[in-house]
């Protein structure tokens, strides 16, 4: 029998978390609850319903694990807490300063209920999270560092777009190849923001806008760009269309230490994401993470969890057997 | 109080264990199991003892976990299902095709005695197995690549000393660049031995041998040369001390594939190692998990485990709240 999967909120996201379950057989859709009204919202799963998201509560006994797609500024601290009293849970939590709260939440509602809830599940957070634990366990004395990139960074593309004169925009995140392979070849380099990525944005300006003013409050915008080294390409909202439409993303990890009595030894951990689609690639980790929810509850394991909580082995369709014969 | 590590067999791995311990402040080396008089055996730890392996047992109740690095061939079929009858033990196993085997050895030795066993530690199998099981659990619908090297081959370089006229020799694997970039551009090539790795050798001859003979030989040695493009310097004994002393490792183990409801986007994961040395890293890992041993089995746990498995918190010496902090 398939593990029965619903998903809360049909963004791009959502959408993605759909996908991934087309592309894991033991797992099915069984539904999908939106804050809109259900009949305008058209989903590609035929064997799938649209509900109301107050009639969510009512599929409890009908949903193995309700994966909620909400944001983590305003969605997620109140639905996931909330949604652990009926369901398994995963999320996608990313305000990594309100994590511990997050957790403290849902751990005390999941607890209650007895039921999972992996908070923060993705790339970074999650995947990229993992990569560094792992690399910090093994390589005790050494350095971290995270690149992003090159990606496109929705929370700066929507600072772009809130500009004077600006109709459209896309940022992208690149990171500074002569960091990356400083880092690489074990230097350990300190590396001030400006070293580390360089950001490019693409905007269609309004008819008659003052161009050079724009590029100037991209180039300044405190937080968002003050810190970086920007370039401003100015094309047409064609071209945005044509060659900015998707969500690639990626970056990488590396950790670089020390082994032997003297420290005599260098080592180099690096794991590295090249994604066409942020919104899939995350979704597709969300929909294993469900399968480990699954099958941890019906352990009788309850709680909140984190990628650092969950064994390897719980993500996967295969057995233990296979696994040990496959990969390792 | 810290976590009491025993090892057994002190070569190149056990050297390295012991390093590793001296790294990780929570561990503490107790004792070395040696087959050889243990009066000859020198080691770096000055808090630590040496006795025959022949007295392990007696020492059970003073020490948590045992690593025990002996070979795979011979040593750990019998030592590891042996010596987790008393202790919660990590081996290095990496015999790939009698995984079983020594899996269902060591669990059921493991059940019985009420301790942790886990197997197949270190980077191959090891890290690179968790990084397949990973990218496949979160990639479905895609391909598998593992590269190794640039890196000794011990057993190829066994392999030309055992040539007659050879007096000493060190060999090279190389990951092949073009096949890596294909593989990283999401290209999906069918690669076949000869197009994924090339072998060099730096070779020592004896004086008046024949060199041409010595490098034919080498070069059509069945499955350890003749599918594979090799290359032979012959050097001195001094320029091979001087230059090929290191025991450096490494390699790459990368899974592109594809997402979305008609497989319309791709995304590939790559996880690469640059070791200085190959024991000391691999011993790093084991460490790591003897801790994990350890804590699992004061949890309650018992029997054969792998590194799919152990949830990754358990490798850490931070407390939950502490990892969540700093790594997610």
């Amino acid at each position: 029998m398939s593990i029965r999967i619903g998903i809360l909120g049909y963004g791009n996201l959502g959408r993605g978390v759909e996908c991934a379950i087309k592309h894991n057989p033991d797992t099915e859709l069984v539904a999908v609850f939106t804050r809109r009204d259900p009949e305008t919202v058209k989903i590609l799963t035929e064997t799938a319903k649209v509900y109301s998201v107050k009639d969510a509560e009512k599929l409890k006994d009908e949903i193995d694990v309700l994966i909620i797609c909400g944001g983590s500024a305003t969605d997620l601290p109140v639905q996931t807490p909330e949604y652990v009293k009926y369901f398994n849970v995963v999320d996608s939590f990313d305000t990594h300063k309100k994590i511990p709260e997050h957790f403290a939440n849902v751990d005390k509602a999941a607890a209650e209920s007895g039921h999972v809830g992996i908070i923060s599940v993705g790339w970074d957070p999650g995947m990229f999270s993992l990569n560094r634990m792992y690399a910090n366990a093994i390589l005790t004395n050494g350095n971290d560092y995270t690149f992003w990139g090159k990606g496109v960074s929705q929370g700066h593309s929507d600072a772009v777009r809130r500009i004077k004169g600006v109709k459209d925009a896309k940022q992208y995140t690149i990171p500074v190849e002569a960091a990356l392979e400083a880092v690489r070849n074990g230097e350990n380099p300190e590396l001030t923001t400006r070293q580390k990525h360089t950001r490019e944005c693409f905007v269609v300006a309004e008819e008659g806008a003052d161009l050079a003013r724009i590029e100037e409050e991209i180039k300044t915008m405190p937080n968002y760009f003050d810190e970086y080294d920007t370039t401003v390409h100015f094309i047409s909202q064609e071209e945005l269309d044509r060659d900015h439409s998707g969500i690639p993303h990626g970056g990488f990890v590396i950790r670089s230490g020390k082994t032997g009595w003297n420290n005599e030894n260098s080592h180099v951990i690096e794991y590295s994401l090249k994604l066409d689609s942020n919104p899939e690639f995350t979704s597709s980790v969300i929909v294993a993470y469900a399968r480990a929810a699954y099958r941890m509850n019906q352990e009788g394991q309850k709680g909140c969890k984190t990628v650092f909580d969950v064994a390897p082995a719980y993500l996967s369709a295969l057995d233990g057997a296979e696994l040990r014969k496959k990969f390792l």
